[in-house]
């Protein structure tokens, strides 16, 4: 499990395997299973979750009880609710495992404690939040310019994968399409 | 205009005067004139811009040749088109000024060099670019959740002196009105 944070991070910046075991005596490993929560908004989220094997999400529930998915982390993918996390204060978002998922579970103290002895570490974290930040970029621009199914073409072309292993009103609630609508634009066929 | 940096860096990291000194040595400050271009799509951004003064924008143009923006920048914030400038690819965004402006400019090949020399910075960027993520969560939110009257309303409660602020047509861009519809908008009074 640990295996395929080492990689990522050995991916990311240079740094030699005796640091990269002592970065991960700061972890715990987790296994979830499908459906099982890891933050309940209204708590403070204590962890950043990196996950090893399977698939995790971060949502909220809307006015009429629905839950609309923000975003997706898959494999080598980190996933908190930055706001709580960063202020150890409540959480607005739901964290849930999608599938059954092998999960490095960094806590708030953790994180700041193995920092400040692996300040190498900064530069990871930094690269990983700055791809976020592009991706978000993109993902407003989607928004604003895609139809609702362009949008899911678009990400059926990019992640084949992930559409072919979600279960279908997850996906349906990511790209803000009901599972019907989502359904019909399935079977139909691109012309 | 190198004073507003150097506050915004001692806030969020421990840094002193020298060490401060010698990271402000690797930008170039801007003036530039309300409009003006400082990245093309197409190009490399070859930037990373800290806003000392005024404000920016990133904008992209749509099929029908519109211009949607998907962040501004006002004082204190970064900004930069950054899969373009991660990757020193062709830019898919316009970056401009949305009015007279003071701009701290860092090069990509002068950050590299200052985080080697200054290692400590890359803390600072982690933590600009972890509440660009932790802000973009919430964005989506919203996003999925307000009518377009509510996001104005709501983006109007939080940044009351923006709105004053920026021309009205960027204003409704940036919320996925049209300008009619946002002055609709602003002339009702709210039960």
């Amino acid at each position: 499990m640990s295996e395929s944070l080492k990689k990522h991070i050995q991916k990311l910046i240079a740094i030699n395997d005796d640091d990269c075991t002592g970065i991960l005596s700061y972890f715990t490993m987790m296994k979830a299973t499908k459906k099982e929560d890891l933050l309940t908004a209204g708590k403070i989220c204590k962890s950043n979750f990196f996950v090893s094997k399977g698939c995790l999400r971060l949502f909220f529930v809307n006015d009429k009880g629905v839950e609309e998915t923000i975003q997706f982390a898959l494999e080598h993918w980190w996933l908190s609710d930055y706001t709580s996390f960063s202020a150890q204060k409540p959480a607005e978002f739901f964290i849930q495992a999608v599938e059954k998922s092998e999960i490095m579970v960094l806590s708030f103290s953790a994180q700041e404690e193995m920092l400040r002895r692996f300040p190498q570490m900064e530069r990871y974290f930094r690269l990983v939040h700055q791809r976020a930040h592009a991706a978000f970029q993109f993902r407003i621009k989607f928004l604003y310019t895609l139809s609702r199914e362009q949008l899911y073409r678009d990400f059926a072309r990019r992640y084949p994968e992930f559409v072919q292993r979600i279960p279908q009103y997850l996906l349906a609630s990511f790209l803000g399409l009901t599972p019907e609508y989502l359904s019909e634009i399935r079977s139909r066929k691109i012309s």
